[in-house]
């Protein structure tokens, strides 16, 4: 999968990632009327205007983006119905050809990593059948629990030919209080990346591995160390846009090849339509905001690379 | 709720808590066929399988035990059915007045946690309606995103009065890869157990802080340590039986009130009927090996704290 990735980068000359993080009150007003008006003010009313409100964003960008990553979370507050619209995102931007990013941050003791791994990137087995519960392309992992908990989503990307993206430093403001504390001289996020790549080392792709590092878009010092901690790792980064990343600071989350890195913007993508920057196109035309939205970070990051 | 689970564990004199963590491989072949031939070998087939094993526990045991913890990765390995009967796990639990706790191991950025936080202890906003989405009482969550991650939880908690445990030692053998690692002369556990107890400062019950911490019961000797670091916090102890941990290495995770900590297990009783020990009650009869083994963990937990 992370050849396919790369593949689709090279294609779209697009090394980022539209993050499907809905929020109701990004929805537009004519999309959760219809929903409701289908379903009432209910969970289901609220995963059909989701639904819906994805689908126009995955039609108007689909061919020129790479890849898309849900969080599940923003589907999950709205209980069953909402991770039913989380799966229904995941089907569609496949059928789409796109790479799906399981933003799931799951992580846990050896049996239960092995059970997330199994519904989110692999195959459960009931009796003589076996299904695939989500079936993203890679998903994120929280490596708090050390290799136990890492490892068997790692079986099961080599298995299923997926992949994933292991947090190393998080995008958030006080991703610092535990990640940033010196251990040995060196930072503790410093120790995950070196854990990352000693994980990926024997899990390759043609030119990186599929076991992915996430490094926030909001400490570029940091990824600049990470990248060369780490120089086989595909690199995620998040907070890019509305968590305040700028493509200038980007750069040196990518190696000389150009590729190593895959940027995510949520908010500034799939809410262009409520910036002022893209208010002109109103909200009934959201959807073509989101796609204006997207050339214009793929320029700035572009641009950034060819002028570093 | 951690008063009402306080109340509960005086009340049944068991410090103890369910971990209902169904495999396929645990359940009765009766139950997997009757679910088989209603659904067929599907991941609805599995998921009514799940439903009607948790159920028979359930009933057999509700009276002799203050809580429940499903763990939602093997649900979530279902897909979509597979969260249905956790949903309606959580439900039945909490009609039987047991205090349910949410083995779930969420945590991301603030807004991210805020979404989990709502769909699992809170109500999410629907146009003019709110809906619980899983309705847990309890919900695990993990430390790595630092404050800002956890505090969205903290405050649905306080409006709801709902509780955390959050992970600080896990019970898996790797969990020191990190864990253990020593900052500033005290490994990594230790500083997030000082924040726990900090966090948890401002948030009490009655005799208890509402956050509380995850600590393995196959590391005592960090037990007695934290333990002291974190007077006020009640500890969920994972680990217990099937994962090495005994009564006698668990007193250290009490205070001397004879409160403080859970003491978990999942396959152990769960699965109860499987072992040698309780082979005498059969396949058909896996509830009532289940009771028995839930009265003789009492009795080791017990035993343990009047002899220490």
């Amino acid at each position: 999968m992370i050849n396919k990735l790369i593949t689709k980068i090279r294609k779209t000359n697009a090394p980022i990632v539209v993050g499907l993080d809905p929020m109701l009150s990004y929805i537009p007003r004519h999309i959760q009327d219809k929903a409701f008006a289908e379903y009432g003010e209910t969970l289901e009313g609220a995963a059909e205007a989701i639904w819906q409100y994805n689908k126009g964003i995955v039609d108007a960008t689909c061919d020129l983006i790479p890849a898309v990553k849900p969080q599940i979370a923003m589907y999950e507050q709205f209980g069953i119905p909402g991770l039913m619209a989380y799966k229904k995102t995941v089907d569609y931007c496949k059928s789409k050809d796109l790479v799906v990013i399981g933003d799931i941050k799951r992580g846990d003791i050896g049996s239960t990593s092995a059970a997330y791994a199994v519904g989110h990137l692999g195959k459960v087995q009931v009796g003589s059948k076996s299904y695939a519960g989500f079936g993203e392309d890679f998903a994120t992992v929280n490596p708090y629990l050390g290799s136990d908990g890492v490892k068997p989503f790692i079986e099961v990307c080599k298995e299923e030919k997926k992949g994933l993206f292991i947090l190393v430093k998080t995008s958030n403001p006080s991703s610092g209080e535990f990640q940033d504390r010196i251990i040995d001289g060196r930072p503790l996020y410093e120790w995950v990346g070196e854990k990352v790549a000693q994980w990926g080392e024997d899990h390759m792709g043609d030119e990186y591995s599929y076991i992915g590092a996430v490094v926030g878009a909001t400490y570029p010092e940091m990824g600049k160390i990470l990248r060369k901690v780490m120089p086989k790792t595909f690199i995620l980064v998040p907070g890019y846009g509305a968590q305040g990343g700028k493509g200038a600071d980007l750069v040196h989350f990518f190696n000389e090849d150009g590729l190593g890195a895959i940027v995510n913007s949520s908010r500034g993508i799939i809410a262009a339509y409520k910036q002022e920057k893209y208010a002109s196109f109103g909200e009934l035309a959201y959807a073509d905001a989101s796609r204006q939205a997207v050339k214009n970070m793929i320029e700035d990051i572009s641009g950034a690379l060819n002028n570093r």
